[in-house]
């Protein structure tokens, strides 16, 4: 084993005690008030029986599918390892998305309380909170990462050098698709959660009942805290713990196929911990004066941001000097990564923030009702595609030729999937910087409800603010990773095919290819219309039951009782699941339906395919989404009539509508894309032997 | 030169007298009063005004183009008749549209008169008027490819058979270019044209003022009607010339590369012909008895296009079985189009009608507001993108290996691009049922005008409803046919660069290749993105000169002045023509960026890219604008408390929002897809001196 690889394991460690670390900072603050500390009960409660339902479903599907992949590889048709890879990338995906729920839903109280004194205060209990999510991922992806590669070591510690990378690798391949399947199963579950809570509380509530938002008397607004909990922060965790690991693994798959040995192996591993320490570094950079104002807080996040993403930048060169002296170029690669996710999330910044033109141009057009909102806003959200396209393209040419794929395809081919790593090896401080979100609308929650002063309010308001351009940022991050990562894992894909002694042919004219494109283009599509309909059917379920109690429940509109927030949360919950099984079921039947009617070459035109128009479908979903919400907050800002004029009712319908856009079905779509790549990954073997296109 | 191919010059001639003979019938009926006269000859005006701008800027674009290709050709880039070629494609594609939009013109008011007495009189001068359209766009594109055919034979008549036939149809693919050139301007500058008088006459006339729609006080009345007839009918006509043409001359192009010599060059060709010669007789069995029912009517056109597609089945199996004995494969390819076809008819039918499920969800959904209709209408359409790509996907396959494609692949590629041919080749009838739904709407709009009986109108309206089941087959083979004819003509510019000695790597592992795609995969977004922004902007003019007419006219809601119409046709044409350039130029300029940055295999990447992602977007756009449509007039009907009811007002916001999606931007991708590809093609050689990618 190589010396340098033992960084991993050791950096994990630090990285988990880090985390603890974090949460234990955000205990030594208080709750608050009782009815304070009530209504972050009550949260918990509901998000600990979502998460606790939600994970019993995908329990039950792990287990059916474990059982399959041990007979077929019983049969001798897939490695006997891959079964437990797919169990322990689920697993650690589903504990990190759970451990980063559970201090989220322990700190929006104390934040809230925080915030009764200042600004500054509230922002390092979120940003801790936070924090946590983000080390917890990271470092339990390197715990998992680190712990197979010892013990496949020792396994195959009797096979020659170069079968044996070959052998770690392959099977370490296969844990993506557990991670990818247990990320579709968070973000869609917990989208479809979260856009019906929300969608349905303000149907009812802010429309039918005319009340505001975060209004106790609403029987819906637990459920909507819940819906940012289980959405927003383990759906975005299960998300971006599978890009990290699934780019660090196809990396180290494409090292033995670009014959850079072991050192191309643990490279990838390498860069991610450096990361992971210059994220930790990054975070003591995150401090602000006492008096801080909105954007100087922005400045000390994106202070820790920059100051890691540069340490990263300077210590990867030494690594790659001294690693591979011969292949300097795939620092270049690396940097290209990094560049591009920061470009992406600058652009999505542009689009979303109120401070530019594309968003105050939908707000704008809210002076002529809401269809031209809507039209503007798709419209937005289209052009948005633009520039992270450019993005990609131009990183993914600069990793593929500088680090010399011009006369070695398959260096090329690493190169671009060491730049996903670059991309994501500053993980742990951007999650933190994201993931803090979710916390802050919580904590806004709670202060409307337990009826604390308009300041605590306002300050929490300008935390959600700020949060909502750090979530543009960590969006932008988790799609661009995902290209890179799903091109890397095709490129993976097809070595793994090639093992097989199988022939490719690829070219685009192979039929199969071309109508794999063709199939592959419309799944984002199908897929899509089933979350956002399931959205929609389940909104429909809470407005329902939100009319029933404001009718029955007596003295309830008075605020002399109480709404039974329960019944909505579980109303959200039974459907959420419901909802979740067949779009999350397409993503894994599709490839392996067109790989035994069409054969793998049709495989690779599938995932190429969805790859291609998933990104831009996301970008557009999500970018419009958030320019939406932020020309529904521009106006109520005050601009255009502000708030209850007829222009702020047509931004009210481009927010309702760019609900499931953004938080449902755009990111949901980055882990479509990478769970269709990854479940064919694992199951190349059996399908090869099921195709009927030989 | 082989005798069958003199059936295309008699077909052409004969489908030319045809449409003669039909436009006589339509003279011989009556304008009706004065006051219709007088309507119909505004909308005339109005029309020739916009198309007499149109054809303007068209014209200074084709001598640009012409000089620069002139240029260019001299300079033995490219060969010297391909500036004439590009000019001659772009001639009769305008010639066609120009008389079909003025038939159109002429035929509406005397349908009106026609539907003063019965539904079936009226039935028969919309139905003649819609098939001088359908004769013309393919009697001029049959006689267009009869004479370069000729002349090209006789220019080329000194050379090897072998390599007369390759240059001949090298030269007329490129006359692609300049039909599908000018293609791209009339849909989309028509297309901006009608839905911004649509859009924003509507915007004050029904929601601002309360006055119904096509009410004569309404100043932007006249520029609605005249849009339908400059976007749906020119644009329309245009647009499946390009298609038409195209399909056949990749055919031809390809047939030399699959070794079946003039008489594979020549088989197309005379397919079409046939087609022509089905579609006549098939126009004869519409038919219906005087008291006849819109059901009855609508069997009775199907009747004609069913006829017709049965004689093409029979017809077509002997000509191969006669002209290609030893491929009699290729016949299959030629049904599975076909069959293709009219199942994407079928599909958009059953997505778009007021009769199924889909549409009946969106009224529905009108029950909790505009966001729901919205949100319900997009989930529609993007899984109305399943059932069309399986179609393709099922007639390329079928294609590709019944014409023998698995032991040679060039003949593959000839089946795919013949069964577009074969989709085709029932364009005369299939087109004069599309065609005709404008003339309906437009007599509806007449009758409105004229004040006359309710009657009249509920008959127009039966016609125009009909109209939009029709249209939507129309739809579905547009871009059905779009889609394989662009397949044909990516594999036609494949042909075209081997030739030129150079070696291409398609392979989606080649990094040129998927970049090419995720830029191709953005084209779409980038593209609809502007056209979507062009109507806001001009139905914004529109509704600021209504506003000022309104104030500034005195009588004119008192019904005792006239309105200035003619102004807002000016301002409509005028921001047609401005805002139609950039969009189109894009179609032109990305495919040789990418050509002289990246190379040609980047190119095929683009096309690749660009065909899959905007298929899908221009399905899922067509169909939510027509469901949109269709459910805002069920609950129009009286479904879900009718018209006025706040139903009616949330369906009224998904139909605005559909109007630039099904007849602006929708359609407009059709051609965006095959200009990309012809221009690759025309200007391949020019591009591969360029390119910077050796």
């Amino acid at each position: 084993m190589h010396p340098l690889f033992w960084l991993t394991p050791v950096g994990s460690v630090l990285c988990l005690l880090f985390a603890w670390y974090l949460s234990k900072t955000t205990k030594r603050f208080d709750e608050g008030t009782d009815i304070m500390r009530e209504i972050a009960q009550a949260v918990r409660q509901g998000a600990k029986a979502y998460i606790k339902r939600q994970y019993f479903v995908v329990a039950v599907f792990f287990i059916i599918v474990f059982v399959l992949l041990l007979i077929i590889s019983l049969l001798k048709m897939l490695p006997i390892f891959v079964p437990f890879a797919f169990i322990s990338g689920g697993f650690f995906s589903a504990l990190s998305g759970f451990i980063g729920m559970t201090q989220a839903t322990n700190s929006s109280a104390r934040t809230t309380n925080a915030a009764r004194k200042s600004l500054n205060g509230a922002l390092r209990v979120a940003f801790a909170a936070g924090g946590v999510m983000g080390f917890v991922v990271v470092g339990l992806s390197l715990l998992d990462l680190s712990a197979w590669f010892i013990v496949l070591n020792w396994v195959y510690r009797h096979l020659p050098e170069a079968q044996k990378i070959q052998n770690i690798t392959a099977t370490m391949i296969c844990f993506g698709m557990g991670a990818s399947a247990q990320a579709l199963f968070a973000r869609v579950g917990g989208g479809i959660f979260t856009k019906a809570a929300d969608v349905g509380a303000d149907l009812v509530g802010k429309v039918e009942a005319g009340i505001p938002e975060d209004d106790p008397r609403n029987p819906a607004v637990i459920a909507d805290n819940v819906g940012d909990n289980v959405g927003d922060v383990a759906g975005m965790g299960a998300d971006l713990y599978e890009s990290y690991v699934g780019s660090i693994v196809a990396t180290m798959a494409l090292a033995v196929a670009a014959g850079l040995g072991i050192q191309g192996v643990v490279i990838p591993m390498v860069i991610a911990t450096l990361g992971v320490l210059a994220s930790i570094i990054g975070t003591f950079l995150v401090r602000t004066k006492e008096d801080a104002t909105q954007a100087s807080l922005l400045v000390a996040l994106r202070r820790g941001v920059w100051g890691a993403s540069i340490l990263v930048a300077v210590v990867s060169g030494l690594i790659i000097y001294y690693l591979l002296p011969g292949h300097f170029g795939i620092y270049w690669a690396i940097l290209a990564g990094l560049g591009a996710g920061v470009f992406i999330g600058y652009s999505t910044e542009f689009f979303t923030s109120d401070h530019y033109k594309p968003t105050r141009g939908i707000a704008q057009a809210a002076k002529t009702g809401p269809a031209t909102v809507i039209l503007e806003g798709l419209s937005v959200g289209m052009v948005s595609v633009v520039p992270p396209v450019l993005a990609v393209v131009v990183a993914v040419l600069a990793a593929y030729y500088l680090s010399g794929g011009a006369s070695h395809p398959e260096l090329g081919l690493f190169g671009v999937a060491i730049s996903a790593v670059g991309m994501l090896s500053t993980l742990g401080i951007t999650l933190a910087t994201d993931a803090y979100g979710p916390v802050a609308d919580n904590a806004g929650g709670n202060a409307e409800m337990a009826k604390l002063p308009a300041e605590v309010r306002k300050r929490t308001d300008a935390l959600d603010s700020l949060g909502n351009t750090t979530a543009a940022t960590g969006k932008g991050f988790a799609i661009g990773s995902a290209a890179l990562t799903a091109l890397a894992l095709i490129a993976a894909y097809r070595d793994q095919i090639l093992q097989f002694g199988y022939k490719l042919d690829l070219s685009l004219m192979n039929p199969a290819v071309m109508v794999g494109l063709f199939l592959g283009a419309m799944m984002p599509f199908a897929f899509c219309s089933q979350l956002i309909r399931a959205v929609g059917r389940t909104a429909g379920k809470v407005v329902m039951e939100v009319r029933r109690q404001f009718k029955s429940i007596k003295g309830l509109m008075k605020g002399k009782a109480k709404p039974d927030y329960a019944r909505v949360v579980t109303i959200c919950t039974v459907s959420a699941q419901k909802e979740m099984i067949t779009p999350s079921l397409m993503a894994i039947i599709a490839p392996i339906l067109v790989g035994v009617l069409l054969g793998p070459s049709a495989v690779v035109g599938l995932l190429a395919g969805a790859l291609v128009s998933g990104f831009a479908v996301a970008l557009k979903m999500a970018n419009a989404g958030g320019a939406w919400d932020n020309a529904k907050k521009y106006i109520e800002k005050g601009a255009l009539g502000g708030k209850g004029s007829a222009e702020h009712k047509a931004a009210v319908v481009g927010d309702t509508v760019g609900d499931p856009f953004k938080d449902t079905a755009g990111p949901s779509l980055n882990i479509l894309i990478k769970l269709m790549s990854t479940s064919s990954i694992t199951l190349a073997g059996f399908v090869l032997r099921m195709t009927l296109f030989k």
